[in-house]
C-alpha cells in the first residue's frame, strides 16, 4: 500500500463535481493515477474527511484500489500474524518503515476444538467450521486491542494484514472447507495467495483493509512453511540446505542445486508435550532442561516454578540424558526394567506426584524421530545426495528453537553432522509474515517459491515404510 | 458476467493439486484464462461443488474475477432495479438471454422517512442514514423473495444486479453521506458508476454477486436519468431531442448537435398528488382522468372505485379542463370567486367529503410548471436554439406516462409544438437498468454519457429567476 497526499479543490456552484470526481481529477493531475477502484468504505468516508480536513487528506492505494482515506499525518499500520496451531503471534508495524510497534502472543483458543490440526478438522467436519473459525477471530480481535493500546493507535489505522499459518489453520481462518484435507489425497481447497477484505472475515480494522494470506504448498505443507523459506533465505540459496519446522507435522524442505523439495512428516505431538504421560505445553512449571551429572538429575523449569511436567525440550533432554547414561537402550527400553523412570520424586514436584518418563513416552519420541528421519532421507535420495552434501540445517519454530541440539543428535532426531552447520532460527513464520506485510516483492517471491517447490507425499512414497521402520531406534554408542 | 463450463481433473496422491490450482490449470488450458481473482465465497464453495458435481461445474467470470460457481445447467440470473423515491420496480432476468422472468413493484418504504428526497435527506442527517437505507434494503429483500418464487429459482442464482435511482436514492442505498446533497453546491459524494459486493450492502443473493450502480450526473440529476438517456437513445441521437422525467425534481436533458445539456427543476410534488388539498398517490380511488363536457364533470378513478382524491394526472386534467371552460383565468384564479371549485360533491365521494380544487392547488401547479418551463428554456438558450428546432420531446416516468398530453400543453407545462413530436415512454429508468444489467457495453455507454453531459445549476443561472417569474401563468386563449 502506498500513501498519497491529496488536496482536491472543493466544489462550487459553477464547478459542482462530486467528491469522488474531485479526488479522481486530483489523482490524475498530480500523481498520474487513473481508473482506480475505490472501496465502498472509502466512498462513504470521503465527503466527511475531505470537509473536516479542509480538503487536505491522504489516501492509501493498494494495487489498483483506494483502500484508505485519512487525515494527513495519520500513519498507516499493518498487522503480521503467525497463526499457529498452538500459539498465535501478532506484530503491529508501521507500513511505511516496517518498524514493529508492538507484539503479542497467545494460545490459540481453537485448542478447545482439538490440540492438533487433525482433531480440529474433525471438529469442524462434525460441528461446522464457523465455531472453530470464530475462536481464532476472537483471539485476533483481542490481540488487536492489546497491540493498539500498547502502540497508542486505533484499529482504523490498520489498513493491511499478512497471515501465515499451516494449511488447516489457513483454511479454518478463511472459512474454507477442511474435509478434503483429512482424506486422501489430502488436498487444500486453495493453495495460491489470497487477498480478502478484513470485513469478509469479520475482522474489525480499517474498513477498506485487506488481509493477505501467504500461499500453501500442500495439505500439510502450508503458508507458515513458505514464510519460513522466505525469512531464512532457503528459497533463494545456491547452497544445499535442509530447513524444517518440527511439530505435530514436521515440514521439511531441501534446497539443492536451486531446486526445492518438500514433504511433511506425521511426527505427532510428543515434542509439544502431548501424548507424553507427564508432558505439558511450554508453560510455567514445565521442565525445559534436564541434565544428568554424577548420576543425579538436574533440571530447570519455566519461570523457575516447582516442576509439574515436561515440555517438548524437557522430553528430548530426558531421553537423551537417560540414553547417554545407558539407562535407556538402543531399542528404547529401560535397562533396569519397569515401565517408567522417575525424573522428579513426588516430594519435589509441584503436583506432589512423581514426574516420570515411561517406555511409552520413549516410544512416542522414537516414532516421531523415525518419521522425521525417513522424510529427510527421502528428500535427500530424491535429490541424489548424501548427508555430507548438506551445508546447513535450519531449524525453525518454538520447539526447534529451545531444543538442545546435541541431545537431538544423541537420539538421532538430527543427522550426525558438525554442530556448527545447524541454525536455530526461532519463529521464522512470523518473520516471513512481517516481510510479506510490507513488501509486494516478498509476496511475489512467496508465490513463486510455493509454485517452485516439488512436494512429495510420504504416504505414497515406495521407500517410506522401510526407512521409517529402520529409524525406530537410537544411534548406537 | 460470462459462464464457463469447467471440468478440472480430480487430485491424486501423485498429483495432489489444490482444488483452486486444478481449476486455474483447467481455465488456462481450455479457455486461455489466467490470473483471475476468485471471490472468497467461491473459494469456500469450490471443494464441495466440484466433488458433488463429479468435477463438472460451471463458473461465472465478471471482468477479471470468478464470482460464481454452480452445478452445470443452473442459469445465472440478474436483477434490475429502478429505485424510485416513491416506487421501487424490480426485474428478474436471465443473464444469458436477457429475458425477464418476473417483475415486481412496491411503494418504497423509505416514505416513512419523508415523501420526497429532501425530507428523506434531512431524516438521514438527523437520525443517521442506516435506518433509511435499511428500509429500501428490506423492500428489495421482500421483492427478491417474490421474484424468485414466481420464477421458481433461488436467491443464490442471482449473481448480478444493476440499480438506477436518483442521486439521493443512490446514496442512501449505498450508505453514502447525503448531507452535502442538501447544501449548496449540492454535490454527490460519488458520481461515477459503482460496483459493490451485494454482501457489503446486506443484500442476500449469490454470495459472490456484485451490485452495479449506474453513474450520477449531479446532486439532482441522478443515475435514473442516465438510465433514461440510455434506454431512449437520447445519449446517441443526432436529432434535437428534449428528454424529461417529471417529478418532485424534474430532470431535463437537451440533446442538440451531439451535445447533452441537463438541469434539474425543483418542480415540487404537485404532480405526485402531494401538496394538493385533495391530492393523493396513484392508488385505488384516485381520480386519474377528468373531462368537462356540456358543463358537467366526468371522471375516471383507478380501479373504478369511488373517488377519494386526485392523483397527478387528475390534478393536471382538472386544471386544464377548468381552464378550457374559462373557470380558471390566466393568472390561476377562479373567475367565480371563492377559494375552491367542487369537482366531486360529498354525496358522490368515497370520503363523503367534497373533492375540490383550490386556488392554492392551482398555484402549486403553476409553480411546478414555471420551474420546468424555465429549465427547458435555459437549456434551449444555452444551446442557442428555439422551440421550433426541437424534433422530439421524450417524457419518461409514471406521471409523464399517464398525463394527458393535450392538457399538459393547455396549461403550458409543455411547449406548443405538434403533438406527434411527443413520446411518452413510461419507466425508461427501469429499462436502462435492464440494459445495463446484461451488457458491459451499455455500462460503458452509461459512464460515457454521464461524463459527456454538461450540467447547469439553475439556482446559479442568471436568467432563471426572470424566466421562472414569466412562466407563472397559463397560456392565453
Amino acid at each position: 500500500m502506498k500513501a498519497y497526499e491529496v488536496a482536491p479543490s472543493p466544489p462550487t456552484l459553477e464547478g459542482a463535481r462530486s467528491d469522488e470526481k474531485a479526488l479522481r481529477d486530483y489523482l490524475a493531475d498530480e500523481h498520474g493515477l487513473i481508473d482506480l477502484d475505490i472501496d465502498i468504505s472509502v466512498q462513504r468516508q470521503l465527503p466527511g474527511i475531505l470537509r473536516e480536513s479542509g480538503w487536505q487528506s491522504q489516501i492509501g492505494v493498494r494495487g489498483r484500489e483506494i483502500v484508505m482515506i485519512a487525515n494527513p499525518g495519520v500513519s498507516a499500520l499493518g498487522l503480521a500474524v503467525d497463526l499457529g496451531t498452538t500459539k498465535i503471534a501478532t506484530y503491529l508495524a508501521d507500513l511505511a518503515t516496517g518498524r514493529v510497534l508492538a507484539a503479542r502472543g497467545m494460545i490459540n483458543s481453537q485448542i478447545a476444538y482439538g490440540e492438533d490440526v487433525i482433531s480440529r478438522i474433525y471438529s469442524a467436519m462434525e460441528n461446522g467450521e464457523e465455531p472453530v473459525r470464530q475462536a481464532a477471530i476472537r483471539d485476533l480481535d483481542r490481540m488487536i486491542d492489546e497491540l493498539c493500546s500498547e502502540a497508542g493507535c486505533s484499529r482504523e489505522n490498520i489498513v493491511e494484514a499478512a497471515v501465515a499459518g499451516n494449511t488447516a489453520m489457513h483454511h479454518l481462518f478463511l472459512g474454507l472447507p477442511v474435509k478434503q484435507l483429512a482424506l486422501a489425497p489430502y488436498v487444500p481447497a486453495v493453495s495460491g495467495a489470497i487477498d480478502v477484505k478484513a470485513r469478509d472475515l469479520g475482522i474489525s480494522i480499517a474498513p477498506g483493509a485487506y488481509i493477505y494470506l501467504l500461499p500453501n504448498i500442500a495439505g500439510f505443507v502450508g503458508a507458515d512453511h513458505v514464510a519460513m523459506l522466505l525469512a531464512t533465505g532457503i528459497f533463494a540459496t545456491d547452497k544445499t540446505v535442509l530447513g524444517m519446522d518440527i511439530g505435530t507435522n514436521t515440514e521439511i524442505t531441501l534446497a539443492c542445486g536451486g531446486e526445492l523439495r518438500s514433504c511433511s512428516c506425521a511426527s505427532g505431538p510428543a515434542f509439544e508435550g502431548a501424548h507424553i504421560k507427564d508432558g505439558m505445553r511450554a508453560a510455567a512449571g514445565a521442565i525445559e532442561r534436564i541434565e544428568i551429572k554424577d548420576s543425579s538429575i538436574k533440571y530447570k523449569t519455566i519461570n523457575n516454578e516447582p516442576p509439574v511436567g515436561l515440555c517438548g525440550s524437557g522430553v528430548l533432554d530426558a531421553i537423551a540424558e537417560l540414553r547417554k547414561a545407558e539407562i535407556i537402550d538402543e531399542r528404547g527400553r529401560l535397562r533396569e526394567g519397569g515401565k517408567e523412570y522417575i525424573l522428579v520424586p513426588a516430594e519435589e514436584s509441584g503436583s506432589v506426584k512423581d514426574i516420570t518418563l515411561t517406555e511409552k513416552d520413549i516410544s512416542e519420541v522414537l516414532l516421531a524421530k523415525a518419521a522425521i528421519y525417513a522424510g529427510m532421507n527421502i528428500l535427500l535420495s530424491e535429490a541424489g545426495i548424501d548427508w555430507d552434501a548438506i551445508d546447513e540445517v535450519i531449524i525453525a519454530g518454538a520447539f526447534g528453537n529451545y531444543m538442545d541440539l546435541a541431545n537431538a543428535l544423541e537420539i538421532g532426531l538430527l543427522p550426525e553432522i558438525a554442530l556448527e552447520r545447524f541454525s536455530q532460527v526461532g519463529n521464522a513464520a512470523g518473520m516471513g509474515a512481517r516481510l510479506c506485510l510490507i513488501s509486494r516483492e516478498q509476496r511475489a517471491l512467496a508465490s513463486e517459491t510455493a509454485n517452485r517447490v516439488k512436494y512429495y507425499e510420504l504416504a505414497n512414497h515406495p521407500n517410506y515404510g522401510r526407512l521409517f521402520a529402520q529409524a525406530i531406534g537410537f544411534p548406537a554408542h
